[in-house]
Parts: structure tokens; C-alpha cells; sequence
């Protein structure tokens, strides 16, 4: 190799000429540009605003998306999609995990398919539908979480009387980035349920006990359904015992037979916010994609106050710090999803404790 | 070196004499001798007969023990320890887990202690007894399972009106084996408790939840109560959808935080056979130690069939072939523990089933 | 909820005007628009084609650059990157995985930072270069692997006769996917060396060994450097004994602390195609992205044949049918990076083997 | 259940009677007794001395041995095995692990068998002997550890000119004690090789790089041999840069796929112990059973110094405080073999450091 060092009579070679050249055959030079979102001094970067959706502005499109279309028919889902400003080209409420709002009116059905993106459910009106994941009829009652990871086969019916409307969250920007979004009708309209209902609680839902013999093969869990009675249940018992400083009562949602998170693309969450608490900020690299099933308070998010009241939902971005507050006289329940299992899997966690100030921010006027 | 070959000279050195002076330097020839219970063709050699202990034979002893001692002053424990007649040495059920009754009358406390040994308790009768487990109170009715694990605290109370009774489980042949058996008394009566009654059960006993940011840090699970009354509905629910050809309907109780055995060294099982059923036979290389807790029905163990009835214990060794029965027309529970955890560790587990006769054995007369 | 069912007069609702409304309120409808690349059938989609950039095209750039910018004052790297002409928003050669290449002179440094990135380094010519990754400096001889993980401090310098030249790969798209892109310069220049030549070598890369009481405690290699002599040996050792029937004589390099990748989001592997081989056809959810180290030789990807030579750069795109031919007289040493560490972690890993005409696919004219 | 309080007046029943009745019905008194060797206050205890062999007594009886038995005839194999005085029940140098001696002469053959247990052998003197695991022929050459885990066939040929002697390690106390030891003779004198010399060396052995696609199964290595080379120039490879205060330059063995201990039952380690060096004092759980390799120093085992020299062996028990000298010129290097794997599975690990007197305990006159 004879490289000469550089001259400064070479220098005249245009620097222009030579990234046009290198476009031509498919190069470039590093140095040209810096891709955006990079924090440059190892402070993390917030990489987009935090964003709350009204559920005063939400309901009423759901209501006329009942009126314009069916699902099957006229739409494979009746679903409307939260689309953070800043994430049009991803539609997603954030870079990786979506939250979008689903109807089923009595006797309709969304029909099965099945694809790479999991899913998880989380039941906000309405009784007694039925999502089928895998041959298994699972039921969805308000608070419930119902799973249909990657590339079970799901589709939901109503049965019952009134319509039945629920938190959609599905890993796409996940798999999208990834280029793994596979996706397949099922063959027929409704894939028939092969079990009777509850055969996953059955055998992984009460108690702590596993069928005999049985072991974790993947870190998806094989418990499709968590029932509002048993998380309702626990968010009290817990609130007797302890609390967490940033989150107050609050649980993560487990795979019975790994006791790790429910999937490995979407952590779900729970917590309960007592009248009267103000927890202490903090900031994690993962993004958290809240749903507010009971009660109001507020957000303050990189010292910006977002109130919010039930069925709202909130975006609050990675490396923002964060505390929340209930300053009324009844329970608040958040439920969330969040990006942090994939964190964590590819060593990419990251949590600070805000120590100013006592730990509380400084709200923004 | 300059070892020359044999001859049938040489051959007239006394054996014995070489043996003699091996044993004074403290060796010996491997080829002298065999330990006994090694199979030698490889087929699996069970090490020792089942046993039954009759609920009609341990509880007058129990009963007589409540008369003379006490536990504290003139015992650690009123223990009734049962001894499988070929397992003397080790004054145990089986070769690596004990089965020993504990009974604790009114107002009586078993006093605080710890040992690297671990521990389960099955309660049998009474209610509303508490263990004291490192500091938090843990209620014991019948039917609960209760750990005590290695080197936690713990001690025993009375305060209801009645007697209490329980199966006590302890790894202690396996911790003895290892050299690992320390012990520690508390420095006063009962080790205060400093939580209210289930702060563990509400930490990880209900729903599929964990505290948000709880990881496992230790194969040990960190509850410590598992209800009687999510074990039976979760023995009817599973009844309603499947069953162990082996074991009829039956459930490994779990770590919440990891899915596997509640300890490293004793697995817990709790089975339900229902009125009618007659299992296939199987075999495998770890111990079972039975407690019937509810019911009636026989066991048939390499060929010989042992009925068994409410409060009966029963072991079941290594590698004997065995099926379950219960021809009457209730429902029979039996709770066990087993050493698999340890086989599965070490890879020393295996399991045949029987594939004669249709999977069952023949019964010798 | 009173929603009433939708009635053929409400359909004269325009669809657009509710679309415009979600807009203005940050939503979108699900069913207006399915994202591309979607596979609609379950049948795995080929995102992008395959894609080989030309040494002789490379060469002549990175000859330019080193006369155009000196790393530290005009450029904090000399590197010319592959930019897949169907990534471009991505300036990478893979949507996972960069792969660049980066020149460093006698005498230049290219200065110490950080970034949460994770980064691996095969080295392609010149002798002798320095990588100081936290304080410890790793030698940089053609045909070594290099790793300097997510977080870790690193520069380079180049204190030989002659130029250096290696392949960089980043994890950056899955970082910037995620958001997670920090950076942080070092104080000064290099950062100073703390330990001589070879400090995690001797604890982690000499024959099967750990240090006493050494224990995994992350999925990252604690080991920095992967020395071509033992890369070498290794090949031509395992091709005595078997052969890959995808990928000839190939292996996995390894974090010697877990038997697993060396990083979580970066595999690495070394492959050896004898002369004449001729492999079978088979598909995966990974991308690879591959340097030719050594030799020449083909590879069939959907049917399309693309020759290679010693410096190419080849892309194979997440589930491309792909079969490799040496039809030379020398064995061609192919280094590749993975994805594969990410969709095993997060579930989402297929891999199929082509069952048609033998296992190969037919050549497209 | 109607238990009475005791009375002084039942008081008058025979306890010995009430122990005789309990014994009819195999059943006893926990407080009658307690299990010989359990620490009462916390405190670890010793549960036997430490132990040292003579290589000067153990080579005679090795020549003898050599000249009363041949292997296959007149005995399974040519072991002299070092029984430790107070654990002649056991047959065995340690409470889990055995230490013994073997020794091939030219042309003889061990017979191949295979058992539950699982073995090590350290190289000690000859060249070139050949061990048959699972039809792979392995190289024994002094300093070389070579794995035959449980289950797998093993045989061993002696085709060199002089003889071949080594120590075996095995876990047959646990084997024994989890009532798991199996034993099958094979079919022939010697199970042919079925691959050529050096498989899993090629697969598993050279870096750190394993065959594409293979994934750990189990906790028991796939590779069979621990060429001396590797590790001798390991040890002075780490002996550069780093040592430890308990163990001074110290590896233990791993395998590939884990990064674990070799087996799951025994651990390997090996040590260099440089001129001069005076380690600190520690105390742990687990046995070591060590092999002077090399050189000759002194451990101080409690308090007593027990000086060895090359070919010794010498027994470390659980909880026994030592530190190590080579007050020679020389370097010495031990191998040992330790049941640490066990206890850590177990939560039963322990380890502490010796604190008083600057690190180092006072010798006993």
C-alpha cells in the first residue's frame, strides 16, 4: 500500500467532487454529518416531546369510526391509532411501542390473523368480549390484560350486548425497524376456539404453581389473561406494605414461568397513585406509554405540568425525567407499557433518582 | 521411571500385606471393593423400599409427646421424626429429605432459630398458628404451604384456641452430606415480627405481578405462603381442562420471581386424583415424599400396592416404578416434596415411563 | 355508552373530513393504510436486496480520504461508509448493522470518546495499530477481531511504519432505532493506556480458564481482542472434522464469560469456504453483513449470483434464500456480522433450509 | 382433636418407653438427638481434618500396584485411592470428591464402562496415553486435564513406550449420597474411536469461537481436554497483569458454552504460586482437593503449617482457614478439584476472608 500523506496542494481536490463520487458507488464519508438525537457531551438526550391524548378528543372519533366502518368488511380492525406529532412517519404514539384505541360492537367480529408484532390488550368498557388467541378463548372484562404475543393467531368477537372498547399496544416500530413484520390472514373469518375458556389460567394463572413438569422454553408468556379482580386486588395488598418513591404503588405484569416480563418486547405495568401522593422524579432510558383507567392527577414531565384524567393517554419519552402527583381524594390507576425489556436484553437500561430540589422538579410557568 | 511388568513371581507378594500397609497410609485398592447400591449393567437400582408411616400409628405419638415436652424448655421443637427402617443412620423419611410431624399447642412457642438447612411446612390441622419468617409473620392453616428457607430466622406461635399440626420438610440429609449443617439460636424467645401479617404475599403472592424493578437475585423464592385456597382452586380449574398421565391433575408450587422449584434443594408438589382414576406407571431418579392430605386410594410401587389413607405418609424412592389409584368416590390430595431440583441441577434427573402391559404393572400378590 | 350502529345515511360522514379531523388531533384510522414491507400471506418479505460494494471501488476513496482529512482536526474518524443505496435515511449497509471502513496513518490518533453504540473492528491491513478501550490497549494485526463495547472508552493510534485499515461495524441503526445514541468525547486526546498490552487476553483469552471466582455478570465480552492466529488455527482445525452444510467451516465468536455472542446486539463469525465447495441454500430473520478476508468466490441470493474478492463488502438481507460457492483453488476466509444476537433475545429468530432441487437454488440469467 | 395440656402426674410415662414404641413404628424424637457435626452458635465448622499424602508413600504402592493387578483381568482399573482418615465409610479423600491414583502401563487397556458419575483425570507423568470418551479419542500428556462426565463411555489405551499415571477425580460421595450411582460396562474391552483424535478440541477448544449454531444444552462441557500448554501459558500470561490475595495466580477451567465450571458437580482449578508469594488467609464452603503439580510449598490449614512437594496431595476441608507459601525459588503450581459448582447451585456457598493479624493466622507450634 503506498498512500502518500496528504498535501496541501491535494487539498484543492474538491471536497464536493469527492462525496459525489463516493454517492455514486454507494459511500460516504463519516465525518460529512452527525445523524440527529446524538447527545454529544454523554448527557442523554429526550428525544422527543412527551404528549397526551385527551380521551375527551379520543371518544368521539371512536364513536363515528362505529358509524363508518365494520371491521372485516370495511376495515381488518376498528382501530384508532394515537400518532405522536413528532412520529408521523413511524404512526405511533412512540418509537416503539404503539397505543391506539379498539371497538368491537355486539356481534361483530375482528377476524383472525397473526404476525410477527405481539400485542397486548388492555380492557377499558364493555363486558364480555372475547379475544381467541391460539384456539383459546380468552375473555376481556374492563382492567383486564389479555396477551396475543408474536404470531399467535387472535381474533376478537362480541357476544354480548353493549360494544367493548380496549387498549391496543403492539411492538410494530420494533419489528418494523427490525424488518420482521410478517403478517397472515387466518383462513377462515374467526379461528374456532379448540379449548374451553380459561385453559391458559388454568394451568398458569392461579397461584404459583405450573402444571407438573412444565418448564420455560421462551420468555413469551403462556398466561394470556390477567384479570382486573387479581391486579385490583394486589395494588391494594401492596399499598399496606410498601411503596415505590418514583411510582408509587406499582407492580410490573410477569410470565408465571420465568417471573421476567410478559413479553420480550413489551413490559406491561400497573400502579396505583393514593390521594395525596407526589413521587419523587426520576428518568429511565426506556419510553413508557401510559393509559389512565381510574381517577386524575398530573404528570410533570421535564418540568412541564400534564394533567390528566381517565382514559387519557400519555407518552413521556426516554431520558425525561418524570414524577407524578394525585392531589385528589381518589385513587389514581395508571396502567403502561414500556420498551424496557428490549433494554435491558441488549444492555441498554438506564435509570437516574432527580436529586435537586429534594427531588421534585421545578415546574415550568 | 522404571516400573517393570508383573511376574508370576511378583504374584507372591501377599495381597493382604499390600492392603494392610495401603490402609496404614491411609489408601486403598478401587479394585478390592464395590460400593454397595451401583448398578452394573446400567439399569437403575432403587436404593431402598417404599415406606408408609399410618396417620393411625404417628398420631397417638403426637399426641403423647404433647404431654411430655414442651417446646422450649424441653425441646427445640416437639418434632415426631419419621424414619424410613433402612435409613436409620440418617434418621430420616429418605435419603435426602426428612418428613417429621410438629405440633404446637395453645399459647406455646417453638422458639427462633436458623439453619443453612431448609425448610416447608404442610399444615395438616389447627389454624391461625403464625411462623415468624426473618421478621415477617406468616400465617398457618391447613392445607398452606409455608418456607422457611436456609438461613432465614424463623420460630413458631400459637395464639388460637387449638392444637396445630404440620408436616415439616427439611433438605437437612442433603446439607449434612455437603458439611453444611450450621445452626443459630436467636438471642430471645420469637424473633419479633417487624412487618404485618403477609408483606410477602403481597410483594409477589397474588396475580401474576412483581414490585416494579423486583429481579430474582437467588433461586430462593421470597414467598413465603402459599394458600390453601388458591392451591384447590387451581387443583379444579386445571381438572377442567387437563391431567398428568403420571400424576393425575398435579402443580409444582413456583418461585414467583423465576418460574422454577420455590428452592434450590426441595421441590413442593401438591396432586389431586380424581374419584376413578388409575395413573400409568413411571419412574425417575428422584425421591418422592408423600403427606395424604385429603382422601383415600393406593399407590403401586414396583409391583406391590400400598393403600393409603388421610394423614398417611409415604415414600417413594429412586427409580421405583409407581402408579396412583383412587378408587373411591372422593377426591384425594396428596402434597410432596421431592429432591428433583438438586437431580436437575446436578443433571442427574430421568424419568421412563412404563410401556408394558399397557403402563401399568402387574401386582404381586 | 349509547354509540349506535352505523346506518347507510351516516355513511355519507366523508371518511376524508374524519381523517383530517384525527390528523388535526394527532391520530390516525388503522385501516387507511397498511406500512410498507409487510408480508400479507405469513410469507417471509425481503426487505431490501442484497448489495456488494466493490473493493476496487473502496480502495481508491479510502486513498483520497487519507490525503483530504486528518482524523482529530478534520474528521473525528477517517472513515468511508457503505451506504446501502436502499437505506440511505439510515447511512448504514444494513438497517442493523454499519459497516465501514476506517484508515488511520502512521503517526495519527484518532482521538478517545465514548458512545453507548456498540462497535467491533476486523482488521484488514497494516500491523501494529493500538485500540486503548478503557485504559487498556489491544494490538490491531490484519484478521484480528476487535471489540469495543457500548460505553466503553476508545481511540486509535497508530504508532507503525505503515497504514491500518479495518472493517468497522456498529450497532448504531438499532441505537438510534431505539433512541439511545449518546456520545461523550474524552477529556484530552487518547485516553492513557492503565494496563500493559493485553490485560483482558491474559485474564479471558488463553485456553478455557477463568480467573478464580470470576463470574458473567453481562452479556458483553469482557474480552477485547480475538487474534487472527487463533481465528486461523481454529478453521483449519475444525475443517477436519465437520463442516457447516449453509456455511462450510464456520463459528461464532464468543464472549468467553457466557459461551454466548460477544455482544448483545453484534454477532461476529468467521467462516472458511474450502476450494470447491459448494454450500446448500437456507434463509434467516438476520441480516449478515460480510467482509471477504481472504480469497474469491460466489454467492447465490434469490437466485441472483454476485462474485466476490479479497476487500468486498456483501450484504444478505434479512430472509434471502443465500448459498456460497469457492469454485477456486484457495480457500476464501469470510468475516461476518450478525443481528441475529437481537431477534434471538426478543424471540423473533426463523431460520429455514431451502428443500427444493437439492438444496439449491436455480441461477436467474 | 382433644389434647389435654400435659400434667406433671403424665409426666410419670417412660420417656424410654415412649422412645422404644416411637422406634417400633420407625419413627423418633427430634430432641432426643442431634446430628454429630452442626455448629450450634452460627460458626462454620471444620467437619474434618486437613490431610496431606505423600507422593514418596503414594509412588511405591503405584509400583507395587503395577506389578499385583493388571487392568481388565484382575482389576476394573489400577487405582490407589487416597482415603481420608476420618472418612474411611466414604472410601474417598474428601466428603464429595475422590482423589485417587491410576496408572496404565505400555499396552494395557481400562476397560470402557460408563457411569453416573462423573470424573477428571490431571495428567501426572507418561506421554501420549489416549482416553476413549464417547468414541472421541482424547491425549493424556502431563499437566492435561481431560473431562469424562457422567454417562459418557470412557476407556483408556496406553500405546507409548513407558508408563501413564494420573489423578482421577470423581463425584462419586454426591452420586452416592443422591443414591444416583449407576454403572454399565461397554459391550467390548474398548469402545472403538469413532472420530479422529482431537473432535471437541476442534469444535470447542481453539479461541474463543464456537460452531455456527450451537448453543449450550447443558451445564456439562462438550470439551473433553485442557491441553497443559494452554494453561501453563495462561498462567503466565495472567501472572503479568494481575493475582489473586487468597490464591495468587489462579484460573478455574470452563466450559466453552457457559463460561461455567466444567461439570456441574466438580470444579477444576489450577494455580501458580510464584516465588516469595504469601497469600491471606481465607475460609469457604467448599472441599478442595488439591495435586502438587509442580514445585513445593507450604499451606497453612487452622493454624498448621502442612508443608508438600511435588506429587502430594492434599485436602483442604469446608471451612478450614488456609493461605498458601512458596518460600522457594521456584514456581509451584497446583491443580484441584472443588465441589463449589454444588453449593453455589444450591444457595450453599460461602466464603470469607481471614481478617485478624493482617491477613495471615498464627501457626500452632
Amino acid at each position: 500500500m503506498a498512500i502518500e500523506q496528504r498535501t496541501d496542494s491535494l487539498r484543492t481536490d474538491s471536497m464536493e467532487a469527492f462525496y459525489d463520487e463516493l454517492a455514486s458507488k454507494h459511500m460516504d464519508a463519516l465525518w460529512r454529518g452527525r445523524v440527529a438525537g446524538t447527545g454529544t457531551n454523554g448527557e442523554p438526550v429526550v428525544p422527543y416531546a412527551p404528549y397526551r391524548w385527551a380521551w375527551t378528543d379520543i371518544r368521539p372519533f371512536v364513536d363515528r369510526a362505529a358509524q363508518l366502518v365494520r371491521p372485516g368488511p370495511d376495515a381488518e380492525r376498528r382501530v384508532i391509532q394515537l400518532i405522536h406529532p413528532e412520529l408521523t412517519a413511524l404512526r405511533a404514539a412512540s418509537h416503539t411501542l404503539t397505543a391506539n384505541v379498539q371497538l368491537v360492537l355486539p356481534g361483530e367480529i375482528a377476524p383472525s390473523h397473526r404476525h410477527t408484532t405481539g400485542a397486548i390488550r388492555f380492557i377499558m368498557e364493555g363486558t364480555a368480549a372475547i379475544t381467541i388467541v391460539n384456539g383459546e378463548p380468552v375473555s376481556m372484562s374492563p382492567g383486564d390484560l389479555v396477551l396475543t404475543p408474536g404470531w399467535c393467531w387472535h381474533g376478537h368477537i362480541n357476544q354480548s350486548e353493549g360494544p367493548v372498547m380496549w387498549m391496543d399496544c403492539l411492538d410494530r416500530p420494533i419489528t418494523v425497524a427490525l424488518r420482521q413484520a410478517l403478517q397472515e390472514p387466518y383462513s377462515d373469518e374467526l379461528q374456532p376456539a379448540t379449548t374451553p375458556l380459561g385453559d391458559s389460567t388454568a394451568r398458569y394463572g392461579a397461584g404459583h404453581l405450573r402444571p407438573m413438569g412444565t418448564h420455560a422454553t421462551s420468555p413469551i408468556s403462556p398466561l394470556f389473561s390477567y384479570p382486573w379482580a387479581d391486579t385490583e386486588r394486589s395494588l391494594h395488598e401492596l399499598a399496606r406494605f410498601s411503596s415505590d418513591p418514583f411510582d408509587d404503588v406499582a407492580f410490573d405484569y410477569t410470565n408465571p414461568l420465568t417471573g421476567g416480563h410478559v413479553m420480550p418486547t413489551i413490559g406491561c405495568r400497573i400502579q396505583m397513585l393514593r390521594p395525596g401522593v407526589h413521587t419523587q422524579a426520576h428518568r429511565h432510558s426506556s419510553v413508557s406509554v401510559y393509559h389512565v383507567f381510574r381517577g386524575c392527577g398530573s404528570s410533570i414531565v421535564d418540568g412541564v405540568q400534564i394533567d390528566w384524567e381517565q382514559g387519557d393517554f400519555l407518552t413521556i419519552p426516554p431520558f425525561a425525567w418524570h414524577e407524578h402527583l394525585n392531589p385528589s381524594s381518589d385513587e389514581a390507576v395508571l396502567f403502561s407499557t414500556t420498551d424496557a425489556p428490549v433494554l435491558e436484553a441488549l444492555c441498554l437500561y438506564r435509570e437516574d433518582a432527580y436529586t435537586k430540589t429534594g427531588g421534585h422538579q421545578e415546574v415550568k410557568a
